[in-house]
């Protein structure tokens, strides 16, 4: 390899790592800063293009851009309150609730969006029963088949949150707010399509007003691998 | 913005979101690419900075590269027995059992990780037994809380492929495996720390044997983006 490829290799490594270390959980946002549009579909399109078990995409994104539904939100998920006012863009993300085997969403999901030939969907549906079912027992309640959508949601929500941090975008993952009042909100006003959804996570994204009063901390990497 | 740093930051927005297309979950690897030791580490680096639910990393990576134990697990998990084949690095992600909010752990944690004085530990405990409590409900059973756990696994499960696909290295997440065997497997061997930790995804890495034969599919930014 050539010294300036090599070199440049290096510097993109570097600032890999230096992205994982600018993104901290973001107390309070410069509410005067927005994210440009071009960089807030690029976090969009980590989140779409995101892995989800079986490809299925379980999840939508609802981006809280009216101040009067802020308010509203603000006023029962009050880990999201200071967030709220100053983030350039607030998302909450939604876990699918119908993620059983033999939903009409997985097969609708697998015809016309992956595309799979009738034969090849038989066969993965069949596998796909034995994994929900005696792999991972998660058809034993609601609770749990939609926690294992909202497992999926994470991983979007992680891509969402590097990708701006690479464009030195901060952000900020919330859970602190009461699920039923939220799920309330959000069913009165429509937003969950008739019980198709229910709220997983939410993130906040903008610039923030000023760096964080503490540093990171994390434990050190013998502390948590090992190697077999 | 002078017209060089400007065409360099297009260059880099391009950058993050062609790593976001060449990431596919890999079928079969090619057995004679390894990972370089100074490429893996900053893939473990992207999963120990990731974030988690009050910054307590409640997780742990066991890298499997014994072929001995990579037969044993490919016996067992079925989803992952190719790639345990060819993959260059093959990590199975714990995630905590112990994640109440008065746990040793977490208590523990707070003290000497996130080095918070005691009476902020305090009041942070507070607010976290209502999160768990009321909030999410999510002491009503230990699946439950184990999957509330896992979820955050999901997060540096995202942010390692992510920064895998950036470096050109691919990867393959890996739920299809059956529960109960693989938990039985690594608590034969001790690897789970006497009921500390349960199994709760696994990522395969290295490099693909050829390319995918499907192309990436997946719904419109339309079908799952709402303003509001």
């Amino acid at each position: 390899m050539r010294r300036d490829s090599m070199s440049k290799l290096m510097m993109k490594k570097q600032e890999i790592l230096d992205a994982f270390y600018f993104r901290h959980a973001t107390k309070e946002y410069d509410a005067n800063k927005k994210i440009s549009e071009e960089d807030f579909h690029l976090i969009l399109e980590a989140g779409r293009l995101s892995p989800s078990s079986y490809g299925l995409e379980p999840w939508k994104f609802l981006i809280v851009q009216s101040p009067e539904f802020r308010e509203r939100l603000a006023k029962i998920a009050s880990g999201a309150e200071v967030k709220l006012k100053g983030a350039s863009h607030f998302i909450i993300i939604l876990a699918r609730v119908d993620m059983r085997y033999d939903s009409e969403y997985i097969i609708n999901h697998m015809k016309t969006i992956r595309k799979m030939p009738d034969n090849m969907i038989e066969m993965v549906l069949k596998g796909f029963k034995e994994f929900q079912e005696t792999k991972w027992k998660m058809l034993d309640n609601e609770r749990t088949l939609f926690d294992w959508a909202s497992k999926q949601t994470y991983i979007a929500l992680a891509n969402m949150m590097t990708a701006a941090a690479q464009m030195g975008i901060d952000s900020t993952p919330i859970e602190g707010f009461h699920f039923d009042d939220v799920h309330a909100l959000l069913e009165s006003e429509g937003l969950l399509e008739n019980g198709t959804y229910k709220p997983s996570v939410m993130a906040a994204f903008g610039y923030r007003k000023e760096d964080p009063q503490r540093p990171k901390t994390r434990k050190t990497l013998n502390e948590i691998v090992q190697w077999i």
